[in-house]
């Protein structure tokens, strides 16, 4: 069985999933739709497919799934039309910058008995795989604490910020998807305190470029999270787990491996330069992971519940920065 | 000049310093005063001088310096003392677990004109005293963020428990007292999140043994610590600056630089046991440090504010632990 | 233009360079040939393509070049065949065991003026590829020596070691290759040492499992060599090379960057386990090299003519442990 | 029991060894005697002691041994001086320059039954001695091949090189020793390539500053040795030691353990910046050794045989260079 695909959105992420859906020997790419014609052709000139509007994909028999990759703001609704039309869905985060909306969205999902996968992309990382499994296998005992470093080496320009949601809901939403992937317990509250600090236009929109945030279990397990919207060496993006037993933490990476010593000391190259580079094996691994949900019809994560409770912590640790005190997830509607 | 040292307290600390005083060219041991004799008579075998009284010491003429290694509730007032005896003085952190009582006690050396040194032997530690050197000189432009990992071994036993004051002003005191000397800014309000996951012994003395903290100053550079009584591979001891142009970071340490590949892969060994291995030359240079500030008669730094300053941050902190919320330091009376 | 390829040989090797034609967006794979056909069938069900004998593909008007991945006593005589029948050719080192064998291949190869690269698949690593630039632009100066460390994960069966010409021919000739890619200066004699340390059965075949050789240039600059025939830890892989500014070294590589740390120490994973998962991306690159020669008529590098350099060395440095002396490569006819 | 010692000779390795013997709670530094007068009573100042001649100090009742640190020409005749005169000698590196001198000193050693050890530091250091201890345990099992690198910072001065014996004399002849410690097997042969790549006055000298070895034990163990009078990064010295279960590599050293991040890469200082600051520990725990051979009455090792043992390789190494062939030690009368 050939799982046959349609993408929404040929931007940047969108082809990305094109290469991962195409280089998979279990899916295809039979057609792509975008708001701009040119960029669906131009994809197309790469990986094959045809051009469709949205409502062909919609209706047409020859397509089992869809990638949606479309601007934040048409996730939700396309969610629940090609839920409506019986596609399996894959859909970049976040589904929705607010939480009713997103619970809305979900109603729809649950009510159609949809596949929803959310584009968590760092769950497939291999090294935080890999991180994953250490902890799975008991390597560290009993997880206590977890310590997210996660630094973009630019902040991006003010026309992304102000649709971006903000940071929390822009940039740790990642973090915490994996402090809930790795906690094995759900968030219970929230501390956290953001400054501008890289950038003032940034903060001239209401939004924050320095972060750091402390997410509390119920147990009293804690993930500390640091961001920032600045990192001159590269991508950073680093997380470490702290258990009973010990510690397991996975590096930052390069792309390549030399060092060079002299006079001034001995250098290592910068990191990768962005999430585009660090993690394409993750997109690639993702995809499969769909593909194979959808072949084995089992159950696929992380789901849109998942993109729900990392939202609602980004609204909880919004809340905690402008009230300037712990905020439990229960108040956060 | 030489400077000429009494010891108080001939504890494991005590023996630490006696060692440093008799290292360092410039200055000697002449005096050792412990409650217990023996413990007093046992360094001298080691180090040399004699046994006195506390009086003795402070009444002598041939002593210029204390280093005041005594059990914590004793230090205000031997401070008060040997700052009326018009002797220096090195004392060991904490001042005192009261914030009034640290207070009324730096009145008093600011009457006398006393030299005090506070006892936060991190600052000298050559690695770190490296990573501010590279923050000063501005290797990595603006301080922005800071990363503090602070994890001892073991707990200590219940009874260290009760007389410690607790975790923030026991252990992570020192940890406040590097964000102060790495900041460059005062802190303003803190945020902290603590919990009991490594001994209910602990929890049951109304202590913690896991938290994360934030600092923030008011320009909103952040600090962020994370502590835990429990570390299976040694003495976690790792700080980290970023800022505008670059994050510069001091490794953690171990006794020796040897790895072993095998089938299972590639082994390190364990980090130092603990503060007695791993600051060792810390220890020594904080001792030279002072001798130097005695013999050019600069100010001696950490100074007792310093550890005032660094108690306050303690007090905030675990008010916010209880109260859940931000706690701006001028709360803290 | 694309380049239109048969692969002769459809073993593990075979698939790797399948693979790499198929992902190249440059060329196709029309073609394959094995003396096994089930071997060729299983490689189209992944790759696509039709199987044919090799004089079909001689003859065919629709194969630009072949990929020559067949045992290695076949090399030569293939490599004549395609080069008269007018194809451009990608062999598996090495050309033959022979050195006289390879100079009148070599000269047929010369006589059709036919594109012949050689299978030296670490020029492309993107590992050595970052060192070999740093070299190149002058980062650590004049070149003087070269350390290579180069271990197998395990012997191969007895079989192979029989007609594999001996670990000088079959394992450090890629080693070779890498320091004439590196010295950027002619070897001019050699030493080596060699033993059976890892398994007599490779002795009594009048095999080595271990061996050091030291390379060296007419001006005097080095290069030693390291090899064994086994490694628990993984494929140990590391070059670096020293000049009169510093030293520039490439790292091993492992699959996942983790690291667990417990009471007993901080342990990375083994490295990557073999050619097959060390060099992946090395051998993409390397066809793509190939094909990008193709389309631009350049001159095709390493040349059949690296293949010989290498294999004379090979042959010296045999000589030289058999004699027990240095040896001038002016001494292989 | 406290070991009396006599330094000969004031210069920049006997201060080591006055700070080493003064250090240690089981000896005491009585006399120093040095052929300037003021060389002696500047570490005098320092280290206390009193100048005697060195007939004296033969003479003397009040000291049992003696620290030879004067010039290699003389180690020869103060050795069997300090012999017959009944003291316990402890004598830098290397005890003569010809084999038959050596001998012939030892003879005398033997025939008066005298303690004498020889000052191959490197043994005693820390990450060596765990290096050793891994290898002991039977962490990598059976021992198959030990590769060593050692550079040098920088070159001496001609005048220095005129009487160091050569490079294999001087530098390499530490290396020799590691190997022999480490291999638990005679070597057998040695071959060897020299050159001169960093000053063409070191080879006017007719030596050389750069250097491959090769040494072989009759069972065919192997160790490879890379030297260079020249490294631009700092002292380098690196030891692996390869065997039938695994690796174990003493990782080089470096003063503070700082890493700064830049768009540069990331970057951490250059090494120790040569034997006194790399092998300050080693030094002392040699000393320390020497003083617990002298107060249990055990054999000190490194012995004299040691040291004439590693000659014998030097002898053979330069004699593989000059004739281009492998040398046995035997052939080294």
């Amino acid at each position: 069985m050939t799982i046959r695909f349609a993408l929404l959105g040929a931007g940047r992420i969108g082809h990305v999933h094109a290469k991962a859906v195409t280089n998979n020997p279990d899916s295809i790419l039979v057609a792509i739709a975008d708001a701009l014609p040119q960029a669906a052709t131009d994809l197309i000139g790469i990986y094959g497919g045809e051009q469709r509007s949205i409502d062909d994909i919609a209706a047409a028999t020859d397509i089992d799934a869809v990638l949606i990759c479309t601007p934040t703001n048409t996730h939700a609704d396309l969610i629940e039309k090609f839920a409506r039309a019986g596609k399996a869905i894959f859909c970049e985060k976040p589904i929705d910058l607010s939480v009713a909306r997103v619970k809305s969205c979900l109603e729809v999902v649950a009510q159609e008995n949809a596949t929803l996968m959310i584009g968590f992309n760092r769950r497939f990382d291999p090294h935080f795989m890999a991180l994953k499994n250490a902890v799975d296998q008991g390597r560290i005992g009993s997880v206590e604490m977890i310590n997210i470093i996660s630094r973009d080496p630019g902040a991006p320009p003010p026309e992304y910020i102000k649709v971006s949601g903000g940071i929390f809901k822009d940039m740790t939403i990642h973090d915490f998807d994996m402090a809930r992937f790795l906690l094995g317990e759900e968030i219970d509250t929230v501390m956290a305190s953001a400054s501008v600090l890289v950038d003032p236009k940034i903060g001239a929109l209401g939004d924050f470029d320095s972060a750091n945030i402390i997410l509390t279990t119920a147990s009293g397990k804690q993930c500390a999270i640091s961001n920032s919207r600045r990192a001159t060496y590269g991508y950073d993006q680093r997380i470490e787990v702290h258990g009973s037993l010990g510690l397991v933490s996975a590096e930052n990476q390069r792309e390549v491996g030399i060092e060079i010593a002299t006079a001034d000391g001995y250098t290592k190259p910068p990191l990768f330069d962005f999430f585009m580079t660090r993690y394409l094996s993750a997109y690639a691994a993702e995809i499969s992971a769909f593909v194979a949900h959808l072949k084995d019809a089992s159950a696929a994560t992380p789901s849109g519940d998942d993109g729900l409770k990392a939202l609602i912590i980004a609204e909880a640790v919004l809340k905690s920065v402008h009230e300037n005190r712990g905020v439990s997830l229960s108040e956060i509607a």
